[in-house]
């Protein structure tokens, strides 16, 4: 389908079709395709942009990353369709390991994902052979790399279903989600729960990882200072308002 | 993949799993497994129930319909993959016409659709043989058919993009929409804005139009009571008690 570029929706159409065709080339699984549309209802929610909160959790995000001894990133099917490259270039700025692990595991389907990333630029993707595993999880998604996800202290997932979150939590991790629905099981289980579109969020955590590189006093204040509950709290109010107010303007 | 049937959400993972089937049968577009995603969210965002505003908007719904001189329901991918047999049963319960009308057409999948339809029960589908079109639509969607969806006084559309709505809407027809986002451009277009999962919906209205069949005053009187703007109110209302109140539980 050919998408005029003066559409009002040009950015969320294109992102529609490329999912698509990620289906097609076996990265996405199909019920990816209905988690991305949840995702994108709660982004109508929040006007499509990075409220408030979100960059409060972001700067968050990025000051626990970098006070890490052995940052992660999570990679799944929709993160590897829709950001390899943003993947790739947080990870250089943070000197996080990148690690692939997706619900509907197949050896196939692994090297896929792990291929593609590399062709996107991102280098020594972990995950082709797990030797370890989550405790409390039976399914697939238990497995992972000793050196990545198991030996990490602060790991991003965006993205993650909310059992694993709870299991990475249970295993004494700092976890920071990226997941545009603020009630979602992995939102509350998190500790920095980022509500905003996958793109976005990367970009802005990035940003704020070059700013206070280095800067050891605003790394360590952004912790210590960083409120979960009330990011949360505020991402909620935010949506009424915006419900709400989209409702007034007809009126 | 198996799901076990005591697995808490055992409806909603069987339904995405029949959507990604019926992808494979070329009845749902990729695409509208995203549609799907976003209906999720916003019926998590109502406890997955219908809730008191939609049931308000429901029951107008059967009024209208058995008011209509030529009541129509719309069929789209989703719609018919969800359910055919919901269509068909209140379709001849209210003696309307099923036209399908879908986005992403071609005559293949438009025959594939329309022969599933049949098989699962509906009688007499209309769609094959566009002899009209919607005025103001550029789209392939502009295509229909002057027995059904041109010359229908009254309109059900589930799951229905905004334009079209507005299209429908702007020829003057009482226009009935299931869209479980109350701020779509469908649910502001809408004569009767129904914000509920489909196949509550549908059996919902079904059960009213029993209800309500040959009592004239009923009818009558739940026409001219209903407040479009007031149900959507409600349903915002609705969906802001929610999102506070599970944030509230987990404090």
């Amino acid at each position: 389908m050919t998408i005029p570029k003066d559409h009002p929706r040009y950015e969320s159409l294109m992102r529609r079709e490329k999912l698509k065709d990620m289906v097609e080339r076996g990265i996405v699984d199909p019920t990816g395709l209905i988690s991305h549309g949840r995702g994108e209802a709660f982004d109508y929610l929040m006007d499509e942009k990075s409220v408030e909160p979100a960059l409060k959790a972001e700067e968050a995000a990025a000051a626990f990353l970098l006070n890490a001894k052995n940052p992660v990133i999570c990679v799944n099917g929709n993160t590897a369709a829709l950001c390899p490259k943003e993947i790739s270039v947080l990870a250089q700025e943070i000197n996080a390991k990148i690690e692939v692990n997706i619900f509907h595991r197949t050896e196939e389907r692994m090297n896929t994902i792990i291929r593609f990333m590399e062709d996107e630029g991102a280098e020594n993707v972990l995950g082709r052979k797990p030797d370890a595993r989550i405790p409390g999880l039976s399914s697939d998604r238990a497995l992972c790399t000793k050196e990545g996800i198991f030996d990490s202290d602060v790991i991003l997932v965006p993205i993650e279903d909310g059992d694993r979150a709870e299991a990475l939590v249970d295993m004494g991790k700092t976890v920071i989600s990226i997941d545009l629905n603020p009630i979602s099981r992995t939102s509350k289980t998190a500790t920095v729960s980022i509500s905003d579109d996958i793109s976005r969020a990367l970009e802005n955590i990035r940003k704020f990882a070059i700013k206070m590189k280095g800067n050891e006093e605003y790394i360590i204040e952004t912790i210590n200072t960083y409120d979960n509950s009330q990011t949360r709290q505020e991402t909620i109010n935010i949506i009424c308002f915006i419900l709400k107010n989209e409702f007034q303007k007809e009126a």
